[in-house]
């Protein structure tokens, strides 16, 4: 049997790649174990910064800054994924990455995501590869409704595109000609739900109990615990959670997206290889959150209590929503966050609302 | 009436003079509003310093550190209460001090505090004054066994020696040649209790529910909530605590420490004119902690939701109690807490674990 690895002891340094309110939570996470974060942000003025122990700016493609970043961790994480992958082979190679580089390979491309969680026997949207225009007729014939959405880099409704049979294509036209697309198939669904799951080290497996997710313009809205599902639904989801991290032999945390149809039936949606939008309310509802979670699995620690004892709603603020900060901070029950960014623009996550209902 | 101050919005700076673990953990409360910490601290890797914007390491007299120091935040507050009195003039020329100077000056000599308290009509521990051998016999033969301790600068038990009538008086009698000290009765009590209660710009004043404390060796060892007392007694350890705040025309968290005698009458031992060890427990239980109501009340935001959500045993970690880190990390239901600090030494505060019950 392999032996139990040793967790970094307190005073261990972590890096996070991406300076934004996810490592931000990510650096106040690790605060709590006697854990210090060293953020590296290509941007100015990175939310992370504001509570990190460190902070290097520099560009994903500048050797010598990520160099000497990695040589003064113990570990390295990510909140953004989509880092350079020849950036990732430097940085692996002076410190371990975790989550491994699989799981962000995978998720990073919506085709090949697809295939891992189909190839472990667990459903996904029907969808179809789209080389032409003419892919994308036959998909529609065969599947009707669906969206057009780039392989890679999409996030947030981003580099999606709606089509129905006999609708205007000229614009998902435009899309897949120009770079990598797939076509979803529409899934009948009753609701969305995530599971936010962590692996450790050693295997061990947890789950925080499954949200409801309500979406609008294509960014998550609210999310709500507990689920309106059956808790065998809810084994489910946490099932299916478990065998997608131990195929990718994962450490750390992931949000996995499934669709609920009336009869429960689970349809996984798609998987981020990180703390998750839909995890939030852990902060104020469980003990021990999705981001010390994480960090505790990245760390080699045990993985910490993630009950739920209290039921919540979290609310996004995105855009302009975070101009009624007075009145949030005044609400009873609320639990304000604000995310440190100077500038609101439409569609930018500029804090959340965790409400104990 | 005066119009409503304007909260600090997102964005701004709040000064924290002192850069142990209570500013740590202040920093991490700023961070959730959007507001940024500048701490300032003398000594080396300040434990704050891992989750601040921003940290000047100078001493308390170096004019020009200040100077920027205080030109760079938009309000001072303080976790550390011994900054000498010169050091706070420049300061307060330059940004608002919150807490006030009074309750600052007041809280740092053990007999104009309880001349404070006692003018407030507030039952406080029988004492005296010593200025010499002659009066501390004199107090003995008076009110018997009692403690006496240095007027300043005392915390966790230093400063203080116990005395009774016939005893060895020798450690007292150098203790009390040697610096300005006084002689409390021992008060017969049940139980100490403690009320940490904010006070907001507007004069809004809400407590956190009172924790139980138990002392080992003169420090905190654990906090309970709730304490085992009757609600009209914890009703009116609230209403002392919001008359002492409200003499104070205090702005920010208090810690005001009760003994309960068996029939529920309640002496105030003493108060601390910032976040207070006992009300660490309130990260787990209550959507809003200490660090964040202090935070707002200090930034001229309201005064969030303390209420109590979960009952909770708080336990402080003090030197080597925190070689258990492994152990404390694995056991089911408890928010582990460490400081970042590099040396443990006895009697040390290292960290703390809150476990909900």
């Amino acid at each position: 049997m392999a032996e139990a690895p040793t967790p970094l002891p307190p005073g261990s340094s972590i890096g996070v790649l991406g300076g934004g309110q996810l490592g931000r939570m990510l650096s106040v996470a690790a605060s709590r174990l006697g854990l210090r974060c060293h953020v590296f942000e290509p941007g100015a003025e990175p939310p992370a910064g504001d509570v990190a122990h460190r902070v290097t700016m520099a560009s994903y493609d500048d050797e010598a800054a990520l160099r000497a970043f990695a040589e003064s961790v113990d570990v390295i994480t990510y909140e953004f994924e989509n880092v350079p992958a020849t950036s990732l082979d430097l940085l692996g190679s002076l410190a371990p990455i975790r989550p491994g580089r699989t799981a962000l390979a995978v998720s990073q491309d919506r085709l090949d995501e697809k295939a891992f969680i189909a190839d472990l026997d667990i459903p996904v949207a029907p969808h179809v590869d789209l080389g032409s225009p003419d892919d994308l007729a036959a998909a529609l014939a065969e599947h009707g409704p669906g969206i057009v959405k780039t392989r890679r880099l999409g996030y947030d409704g981003k580099g999606q595109v709606r089509v129905t049979p006999g609708g205007d294509l000229a614009e998902a036209t435009a899309v897949l000609t120009g770079t990598p697309t797939i076509f979803e198939a529409l899934v009948p669904f009753e609701r969305e739900i995530s599971v936010i799951v962590a692996r450790s080290l050693t295997g061990q497996v947890v789950c925080f109990d499954p949200g409801e997710n309500v979406h609008r313009d294509g960014i998550l809205h609210t999310t709500t615990v507990p689920a309106r599902i059956e808790g065998a639904t809810a084994d489910a989801a946490a099932a299916i959670a478990a065998r997608i991290v131990d195929a990718f032999d994962y450490v750390g945390v992931m949000g996995v997206e499934l669709f609920v149809a009336a009869d429960g039936d689970l349809v996984v949606n798609e998987v981020a290889p990180r703390v998750h939008n839909s995890g939030h309310w852990t902060i104020e509802g469980c003990v021990v959150d999705q981001f010390q979670q994480h960090i505790r699995a990245i760390a080699g620690w045990s993985l910490g209590d993630g009950r739920r004892h209290s039921d919540a709603v979290m609310t996004n603020l995105i855009g302009d929503d975070v101009e009624t900060w007075q009145v949030l901070a005044a609400e009873a029950g609320a639990g304000v966050h604000l995310y440190g960014k100077g500038v609101s623009r439409p569609g930018r996550k500029m804090g959340h609302v965790t409400r104990l209902v």
